[in-house]
């Protein structure tokens, strides 16, 4: 794998994904023997709503990073994947030419089904693919519920693509999004476009600064064209500028903190998953419920008693 | 408590605040002793970090309240909040003419630490204070980490109070805390600070149109001052019709909604204690922490380590 085998790298981060015990085991060997982070790469996670165009930005992106002699690992997580079937973010057949490309790596995203499952799995293959010689790791994700929050847990910089197609209203941005994106680009801007994006992004801009309350920078909002290719080189600059801003110590304690809030998040879910599994509160569950919606259990006591369940 | 005596009801939210076992069991049969939630109080979420007039506010409205025949319940929900002393959030000092006022209960934030602790507690104390016959009930919460989420999750509406000061910034906006605001006001608009007010809720109400992608409802964005009274019967209407928009179903199912959610929140907090209170989770988590933040641990290995501490 550290000689850059596409194959044996993919079968690294397909026992990471393997929620069975031996492959657990095994996972963990091999995570181990990689040693620390060395804090070189450079971890970027994307985001943004279908139709924003990400996988041609990822490609657009992607390409001129081989270019210039980059390793460009491309993992996604999106935790509502089928298991089945074209439509798996990262799939490949969406960025054809990055897929192609020698030194690019690209890796749907895990089909573990919880948003806990997929994120254990890609903070594992971040390490697998770095490993493997990677120097840039593009995390994208499609935005689905919590995903978002899980990506920028693990990356150095989030980036946020919106759109601009509506005169008075941005596409793309969800609730919730906006308080962790470090860069936004407003993309294709491009043809008849280009007049509405940037004016898009200076009125996100002004939004930005009004409601950052003075405390904190500001993220810097980019327009680009995946497509065309304009302004691609700017926003890959704004990422580094955020990174660089970091430093090497800041990078090295952020990297730190999020994987042991990652370790925590991860008991959590683990928790979680255990008691909704256990055969005695799925006997119990339904009833619960349907009494707390009723308004004949109160939710303290509803507690009690599914954790009653769980620990008899 | 029913009858409407103050320091029943006191002991009564006393009783849902003790973390002893016989003292939850007896809670419990108090709180199953209500019966069903009929929907027909008013539940209100007010956030705003310190400064933006929030005791001030909550009195003024509180006393407009009480004139019109209202029953107040004022509680608070601020796990930051010191065992003893008088900066207590919702300390009656803080709100003399409302605290005297015979139609008006204020509590101050229950001092149980975490704010799962204090979520249970102030979930339960919304039903007693309404049992015990008030129809309107404000939750107040200084906005620390998450409480303006899990206040959020328990009130039917969620106003949100900010400051213009400072030209072309708002003061009182927290990260976060904008996508859950149902309504926004913009205090202290009086004297020489009208007119910057008025331009910054505009301002505001435009950088929420451009960045809500055209899904869900735009929240109303108002000026007002608690101290002089201007405009606050315009806020408390902006924050009924946000209500009379869900209807009567869309309020139970809200409300009903919010009880399971809020059921397994409470779930997870418990079992979450129950791990870091863990001796054997204790004896490693030092070391598993040290070991992740090196990089010597993966975080997927480390939280199964922790997980097996718990087991064992």
């Amino acid at each position: 794998m550290r000689q850059g085998s596409r194959s044996h790298l993919a079968r690294a981060i397909t026992l990471v994904e393997s929620t069975r015990a031996d492959d657990r085991a095994l996972a963990r060997r091999l995570l181990a023997a990689l040693g620390p982070d060395r804090g070189t790469s450079v971890r970027v996670g994307i985001s943004g709503t279908p139709g924003v165009g990400k996988s041609t930005f990822v490609q657009t992106l992607g390409l001129r990073l081989t270019g210039r002699g980059h390793r460009v690992g491309v993992l996604a997580v999106d935790p509502s994947s089928p298991r089945t079937g074209g439509s798996v973010l990262g799939d490949k057949t969406r960025m054809p030419l990055l897929a192609a490309e020698p030194s690019a790596f690209i890796r749907p995203s895990p089909t573990a089904g919880t948003l806990g499952g997929v994120t254990r799995a890609t903070a594992s293959a971040i390490r697998l693919v770095e490993a493997a010689g990677h120097d840039v790791v593009l995390v994208e994700t499609v935005g689905v519920g919590q995903s978002e929050t899980a990506v920028s847990g693990m990356v150095d910089t989030f980036l946020l693509l919106a759109l601009a197609r509506s005169g008075d209203r941005l596409q793309g941005i969800k609730k919730g999004v906006l308080e962790i994106a470090d860069v936004l680009a407003v993309n294709k801007a491009d043809g008849d476009h280009v007049a509405e994006s940037r004016a898009a992004a200076a009125d996100l801009a002004a939004a930005l600064r009004l409601v950052q309350g003075g405390s904190g920078a500001v993220p810097p909002v980019l327009t680009c064209s995946a497509l065309t290719g304009d302004g691609i080189d700017e926003v890959w600059a704004a990422v580094r500028a955020h990174r660089d801003r970091l430093g090497a110590d800041g990078l090295r304690r952020r990297r730190a903190d999020q994987q042991v809030a990652l370790t925590w998040s991860l008991v959590r879910d683990e928790l979680e998953h255990r008691l909704r599994r256990d055969p005695a509160v799925r006997s119990v569950r339904e009833d619960v419920e349907t009494a707390v919606r009723d308004g004949a259990l109160d939710a303290a006591a509803a507690a009690d008693r599914l954790l009653a369940a769980f620990s008899s």
